[in-house]
């Protein structure tokens, strides 16, 4: 199946970009392509899938025609757009965390859960990025031996923060360097040369956002309510792949060897772990690539009857988090 | 009690030079100082304490008449001489690993345990900078409610791995920021725009140095066996102070509120927590400063009865991570 009109709502962000990228390289079936943004970037011309097309105002009418929709704007312009979407004949493939914990709303990463395409209504949900990485290493271990306990820190690069936050990384850093105060716009803190708690607004159970998503999504993508996820998500001064130190808690015993034989052989998955040269997947080594890099598998000796594992995991966060799991799940759908 | 003559091993590493800083401002009660370090630094002058020292070559008999010796010079100088300035009747404070789970060797944060000082035979261990700060952050909460496990991921800055790695951070992100590929010397990854796995080496069960130490220290500086610890040690672009994500299991039930009341008013502890504006310790604001910050604090609801917590905690890894916390150890000696 082609898709006739494929919109993009969100094409000038640094989600949107990678879309580009993604759709090019995968030959994406698609036979138009509509870029729609807010008034601040619509009418400026954008290099997309081998044309300059000019970028249009996203407002109600402009669905008609459409047959698919990437979504990638944020939670608010998804709230306002996506049902006229849907009601305009869109199939709507949502990265916001707008629709996601809705019911009759599937949350998708293709490798996990793709049969719970079948039941969407005209709206499907990517997951939060950080989620979606978790997602991909976590799996093909918790299929063979369920996963009762997660305990994740994170070190999420600032793209997930937008082009802006790119751009502040880069200028902030360049002013450090010339021995001026680093300005804080985009962020509240400095980002150059520091870390600090995910930029998200806090709940009253002291949680933030990015750390609620990664705590319920899982549960959700797994189909799988026993599953319990403790989540600290920290900003590390890097441009675009997220790393995640993950400590797991089995049902059963599970095997070192045979956990790193699991994932060796799961789609989606690299694993980088080697002791001797002390090679382990990194946020730059990510950068660019589809899959996830899975390393530092180890016994968790503070666990008993060995059932706990430590690992880390690593995805660009642009592609795997964002563009390249929405553009599988169209893909899945044509 | 004042010290007639004492010695800086390593006087002119990144932990050195921050010695000479901290005994300066606590006016450390000295007469004289020698700055003692290999062929490579002997003979250059060094401002110490309002005077320039020339820096003395370590060698086998230069401890006659020192009665006090910090040791900054990594674990093979430490095993090469510490024993040699014990027997010369010095006093030895050492901050590398060589000597700290020797049993007779007392392993010391004071705002821990500065009774283990007293059966002290000539040598106290310095522990390593993530085991202090998380001792620290720890401590208070532990006396009153045993901590039985604590899950932890680090984000540690490089100047743990001296001054030639700070260097290294700051000439790959000018390479980055020029468009030029990083060249990795201290670092097997490279440092700028990106995190890494600890640059130690690994074990058969596959654990760095760095978490193998935090996961055997603080059991002896806690004075109970029974805590464990599963750590997972990594590297970030940042200067000079370490972030930890820290969860804790505690044995009895421990309420957010209570735990925050306490660490307000533990000693060495700073609480930085204000969930409304989104500030929380960083280790920007931890640069320079003596007290560990900590906040973040919140019931980990994966764990059950209530007694579950998550923190982070940020301390200066060359200040309180090294020479603050070894001159405290002397300061409590006088």
């Amino acid at each position: 199946m082609r898709f006739r009109q494929v919109a993009i709502v969100g094409a000038t962000g640094a989600v949107g970009r990678e879309f580009a990228r993604v759709l090019t390289q995968r030959c994406f079936p698609a036979e138009s392509y509509r870029l729609l943004a807010s008034a601040r970037s619509a009418g400026t011309l954008v290099d997309w899938a081998g044309r300059t097309l000019k970028v249009e105002l996203l407002r109600p009418a402009v669905f008609d025609g459409v047959d698919l929709a990437f979504f990638s704007a944020g939670a608010a312009v998804s709230r306002e757009f996506v049902l006229r979407a849907q009601r305009a004949g869109a199939i709507v493939i949502d990265n916001s965390s707008a629709f996601r914990m809705a019911p009759d709303v599937p949350l998708v990463v293709p490798e996990v859960n793709p049969q719970a395409l079948r039941a969407h209504q005209g709206i499907i949900a990517n997951p939060n990025c950080s989620t979606i990485i978790l997602a991909v290493a976590l799996w093909p271990l918790h299929r063979v031996n369920p996963i009762r306990r997660v305990v994740v820190a994170t070190y999420q690069a600032v793209s997930g923060a937008g082009a802006r936050a790119l751009a502040e990384l880069e200028a902030q850093t360049r002013a450090v360097l010339a021995g001026s105060a680093p300005e804080a716009r985009v962020f509240h803190e400095p980002c150059a040369f520091n870390v600090f708690s995910h930029d998200s607004p806090i709940g009253p159970d002291g949680y933030n956002l990015e750390e609620t998503k990664l705590m319920r999504e899982l549960a959700k993508i797994f189909g799988d309510e026993n599953i319990r996820v403790a989540a600290t998500c920290m900003r590390v001064p890097v441009q675009r792949a997220h790393t995640e130190a993950v400590s797991i808690e089995f049902e059963h015993p599970m095997d070192e060897s045979e956990a790193r034989a699991i994932l060796q052989s799961a789609p989606g998955v690299r694993v980088i772990d080697d002791r001797i040269a002390n090679r382990f997947p990194t946020p730059l080594a990510a950068t660019g690539r589809d899959e996830v890099l899975v390393g530092r598998i180890r016994r968790d000796p503070t666990i008993a009857d060995g059932r706990g594992l430590q690992l880390i995991c690593v995805g660009d966060q642009l592609r795997k988090g964002a563009a390249l799991n929405a553009v599988q799940i169209a893909e899945l759908l044509a």
